[in-house]
């Protein structure tokens, strides 16, 4: 984590308060911008959204954001009319330290559902992270172990765009918390110069190609937010300096997604599947969610069972057109199936790989055109089930 | 089984091949009408279907149908070329026995995916079965018996129409084969005379609200069938008559359904997902199937979690639109989310209603109209994962 560059202009804090049962668990994460900064989001497409994610959805495209403060340990969803003014106040209380407008302030939680949060815990936690936050390596790691939840290792990264900015960034996996309900965050930082109008596509076409091509078991969260604030003084990128700009964001997000997927819950191995040949990158990422999804085909890896059946049938029941003699799998070296007819295997060799790599990858193969994707999952293992089965009461 | 009432004018097999490995398994099924019977069919929609599938889906809609022939322990899919003669070859054993056009004998298959049948195995065995074929319940029994995979138990049901005529039925449930892919097979009987073109509809329509509301992990089979002979002489029905028969029809559907779910691999529980109050009865199986088949709710079940977040959030996912106030959720006799509000619950109390009960129960209720539907799923266990990640090889 110390080789890890970080933007100008920024100061960090993750705090342990009782928001968590574990003793000297960091559980709240505060980053304030020490400039007022443009800010984009991206956030779960669920009906059901968290409170938070409500009041952030609201305050994101200005150029007057100033911070965000995420909790960890309760995810204020479903938690009706006292979770919105919950969230509020969470944003009120940073906004009081920072000097600022609450509207400049950005909010996160990841947790459990459905139960009110401890605000007596955060009337006093916020203050004192404000208070705590400093620039540096030590406070960023800090932060990013702070919206942790199940996660087994913080994820953090960092790359310097031509011309001096840099896009740092952290994330939580999704995850389950106690026993409950998983949640990805994310959040980037740079000192880059970038419009508000700018920065949000840049935001939402880099989640598109990585936070969105990650799962672990399909079920999309009420939390998950993805900030990007951007607080560089002087003129705005445009042009080429922008499109690198982008560049730059992408490749964090994408580092971000498979540390993600990577660290996912119970997983033994990280599963990549890649979708080529198809009329549109959309088909293609449509197809690998299906595999990725495909409980058959996780617990196959599982089992180092190179059950490639289940990969195929998981491919044609996605809604894509296809005919079977337009598709082909291999799996790492393995050909398995070709324009639509089964080819022989060592069996014996292809168990070998499953079982002995720590990562996996399935390409599927159609004729259709240059639609591509590729999408991360794990394996479904007895730990998944056993985390996922603990009580919550 | 005795119990049960069989229509006139079938006979039936079930017998031991060397398709499946384990001794004395019954692994071969025929069934022959006596008479031309007419015929309708469900099929998987999976675009990746099997040899079996592709060509009884040709032959359904005749009047001069004689019967079927079901091999279990090799689906025949992802097969190619020599998969569709071989489906073709099954279907021919068994019309020479019964003399009659193969066109006019349907075929199934269930078990490992990307094998190819070992063809000598059934030109020896088709014709056995065939001769063995008799009425009666012992060889109904016999039949229901040899399509099952990981089946604990036979699922047969039958019900007598107004009118004499009976409508009996057998299935197999979505479960693996080895560690295999699952189908799900369904096949029903009737000695009713009922007009081809009005005997599809009555299938479709039976099977949209029972067999396609069950969901064990979600993964479409290539190989899912539902066949429905009717082989009564004289006037087709009509009026009144074929409406008692479509209730018939879909009361044996829902029962198959029903038995399958209960005996879904590894499951300790049947979860009925009831939804109500949507616009339309396509939105209320749409939000149903979500929660059924989320891994998050499946684990709670198992954990004895009342972890009822994940149910809400997994209907907010599914791309049905309401708000939170328009949302309500209980599980059995508790009321856990009322209009978008959490209420508090005796959470141990809870705890023990999953724990405790066989049979539980999470009903949803919108406000937007009288769309309704009832799906059901069992929950996700070590067990389902240990079943499903043993080696093919």
């Amino acid at each position: 984590m110390n080789g890890l560059n970080l933007p100008a202009g920024y100061r960090f804090a993750g705090v342990v308060t009782k928001l968590r049962t574990e003793p000297d668990r960091r559980d709240l994460c505060v980053v304030i911008s020490d400039r007022p900064a443009a800010s984009a989001g991206v956030f779960t497409q669920n009906r059901v959204c968290a409170a938070p994610v409500q009041v952030s959805r609201q305050r994101i495209g200005r150029d007057t954001t100033r911070g965000f403060v995420v909790c960890s340990g309760n995810a204020n969803a479903c938690t009706g009319d006292q979770g919105l003014l919950d969230a509020n106040r969470m944003a009120e209380l940073l906004a009081l330290e920072v000097g600022c407008d609450p509207a400049d302030i950005l909010v996160a939680s990841t947790g459990v559902i459905g139960r009110p949060l401890p605000m007596a815990v955060l009337e006093a936690g916020i203050p004192v992270a404000a208070r705590a936050a400093r620039a540096g390596a030590d406070a960023f790691a800090d932060a990013a172990h702070a919206i942790l939840t199940t996660d087994t290792v913080a994820k953090t990264c960092s790359v310097v765009v031509g011309g001096g900015a840099t896009v740092a960034g952290f994330a939580k996996g999704a995850a389950m918390i106690g026993p409950n309900m998983a949640t990805m965050l994310g959040f980037l930082l740079t000192d880059a110069a970038v419009r508000p109008a700018d920065l949000q596509p840049i935001l939402r076409d880099a989640c598109n190609g990585t936070f969105n091509c990650i799962s672990v078991e399909g079920h999309t969260s009420t939390n998950d937010t993805v900030l990007l604030l951007a607080n560089g003084p002087g003129e705005p990128l445009h042009g080429d300096a922008l499109t690198a700009f982008a560049d730059a964001v992408r490749a964090v997000c994408a580092d971000l997604a498979m540390q993600i997927a990577k660290d996912a819950e119970g997983a033994n191995h990280l599963v990549t599947i890649e979708v080529v040949g198809t009329r549109t990158d959309a088909e293609a990422r449509t197809i690998a969610k299906a595999v990725a999804e495909s409980a058959l085909v996780k617990t196959a890896v599982f089992g180092a069972d190179p059950n490639w059946g289940r990969v195929v049938s998981a491919a044609g029941y996605c809604g894509v057109a296809f005919e079977e003699r337009e598709l082909s799998l291999t799996m790492g070296d393995f050909n398995l199936y070709e324009a639509g007819q089964p080819l022989p295997f060592d069996a014996k060799a292809a168990s070998s790989y499953l079982r002995d790599n720590r990562d996996v990858t399935f390409r599927l193969t159609l004729t259709h055109g240059t639609g591509r994707c590729t999408f991360y999952t794990c394996d479904l293992t007895y730990k998944y089930v056993e985390l996922n089965a603990d009580y919550t009461t």
